[in-house]
């Protein structure tokens, strides 16, 4: 769940690919060390030592660079964890999100910020959760395979509560961040779900 | 959990609360309906019928407005539902967050939008919650006296662990409001909670 921007992307047609990994890796810095307040084509265009004119035209303002800094981190290999159980891969996943959150700067923080302040980029950032939700199905999936999860599971119900927690926490509620909530939010969701919590939408008792 | 401001206080000082109320209620009025970005002293002055120059003494700024606003709305009575079950009760707070967040306007989405941009007002957002949450920990509570819930439950864990849900689905995540989450978000927590997974830090298992 890493929001950190591609480097070195290599592709057919390289100095494209060169001139939007400066631009990105630029608008990364700024936001995470200045915030969304800062943020200008021009402060990013001097970052990058792209030209100001060929910024403009290609990402037109701070909502551009925004989206496309959201749409290439989707562009990645990135996967979650494979521990071998439902609770090590939802923990690993955990960990990394409190990761993102806690550093500084956290490029992830600025992203939410900015997603207040432009709708545009609110959407990129629901696109690039929606990715990576996506892909953590897989952990669901293999959980269902071996047996630790009852067929049907409903994986982005499960995958949903087991995070909230952390989001809750450290992005809303502002608390200090706790090193045992990661493994503590895994484990408390992966209880419930192991119970049957997420499948066809009833808990036991409904 | 409902973050409308006081209305109609009556208290000894009676001009000075009604001036009050009659700001805040222009503060909630204008940010519901115009967000953060068109809120300021005059405007809210306007909106009042109180004098812009009082408005300016007491309140100085938009940072002070919101931060009155957020403390005012802990000033009152709320108490959490009492249903006879604590997944009642959470399901009942659930469902009412979830009015909070999606009712239109929402002053409570907009606050949040509006502690991403001044840091007082996040301060005192996160009080609001503080004051909130340490209320319902009556629920867990009565849930402990009544034999359903493990004694030395960690109530705000656990409420916490109800609640963090909609607060992502609905703040961060942008999915549509779903009218079964209020209640399997509860019932989650409540399977969880029983299986003692917040009793102790740890989680059965571990």
């Amino acid at each position: 769940m890493s929001s950190a921007p591609p480097s070195g992307r290599t592709r057919p047609g390289g100095r494209t690919a060169r001139t939007r990994a400066q631009v990105l890796a630029a608008v990364s810095a700024e936001l995470a060390e200045h915030g969304f307040d800062a943020l200008t084509v021009d402060s990013v265009a001097a970052r990058s030592g792209v030209h100001r004119t060929t910024v403009y035209r290609r990402w037109r303002d701070v909502g551009g660079l925004l989206t496309d800094l959201l749409d290439a981190t989707s562009d990645d290999d990135w996967q979650p964890a494979d521990t071998g159980s439902l609770r090590g891969d939802l923990a690993a996943l955990n960990r990394e999100i409190q990761q993102s959150l806690t550093e500084r700067p956290s490029i992830a923080a600025a992203l939410i910020a900015a997603s207040f302040r432009s709708e545009e980029a609110a959407r990129a950032l629901r696109r690039l959760w929606d990715d990576r939700y996506g892909r953590c199905e897989l952990v669901v999936e293999r959980a269902v395979q071996r047996g630790e999860l009852p067929p049907g599971t409903d994986a982005r119900a499960l995958l949903v509560t087991a995070t909230a927690p952390l989001y809750h926490q450290l992005v809303l509620l502002g608390t200090p961040p706790d090193p045992r909530l990661p493994e503590h939010a895994a484990a408390t969701a992966a209880l419930a779900a192991r119970a049957g919590a997420f499948t066809s939408g009833d808990v036991e008792g409904e």
